[in-house]
């Protein structure tokens, strides 16, 4: 696992970001536009609660904030109260174009519409679009934080 | 780059996370805590509209959400509106015990009390914090999301 290498392991003994976190009301939506057709596995659904999907390395946790932000009911996992509202935003890396190009179409195939496909100055290229419950969803080619 | 790896790239082309978000009124604050606490390297401050970080292959993006409501600014970069309030989530991969125990004893050092500290069924630990906006900060060992 890429997260295991220490070479990248920072002096506090960070390896990466292991989970990014977006919020949703309608789960079965967001089980739509994550599962069906980012086509990303999903690891668990817990009712209304999560949505949890595995994109790599990394994990995709969708948490409907009207549950999460209740205190957590097994004293045994005392995960800490969260949830934020309004749209977020959450980056998929996509490692070339050819890639970019295909998913862009199969987005659209599906009726996802395009917000956004621009260059950075570095010449990576970024695609937006909105999950269902309005965040914003970006691909990018990896090579936009390379160091410069 | 781990993220460039082929063989974890999905039949939809994503290869992982590349960045995680999670919003701050206060920059200043944020960055003394991504920064300076938990000793991620700075990629760029943008005035009072947000300050990344690097964190292994991964990127951690704080964004104040009172600018980035906002409509883009640069037409060559029309980034999309976001912006979420209230307290968000994002996890750190910390690759073993060993030094998840020296980067909790390093945040209580700082200042920064533990919220929660526990094992997952699987038997990996997750430790939990506040950054100084609110947003649940989680350091786990990653085999918490092994296959089972």
């Amino acid at each position: 696992m890429a997260h295991r290498d220490d070479r990248a392991v920072t002096v506090t003994g960070i390896a990466g970001v292991l989970e990014a976190a977006v919020y949703a009301g309608d789960l079965d939506a967001a089980e739509d536009f994550y599962g069906t057709i980012l086509g990303l596995e999903r690891i668990v659904r817990a009712g209304n609660r999560h949505v949890f999907f595995r994109a790599g390395p990394t994990v995709v946790l969708v948490f409907n904030p009207d549950e999460t932000a209740r205190p957590a009911a097994n004293p045994a996992l005392p995960v800490p109260a969260h949830g934020a509202t309004g749209p977020g935003h959450i980056c998929f890396s996509v490692p070339d174009g050819v890639r970019l190009d295909a998913l862009a179409a199969r987005l659209e195939r599906q009726g996802v519409a395009i917000e956004a496909d621009f260059r950075w100055p570095n010449g990576a290229r970024s695609v937006y679009v909105r999950d269902p419950a309005g965040n914003s969803v970006e691909f990018a080619e990896p090579r936009l934080w390379d160091p410069s």
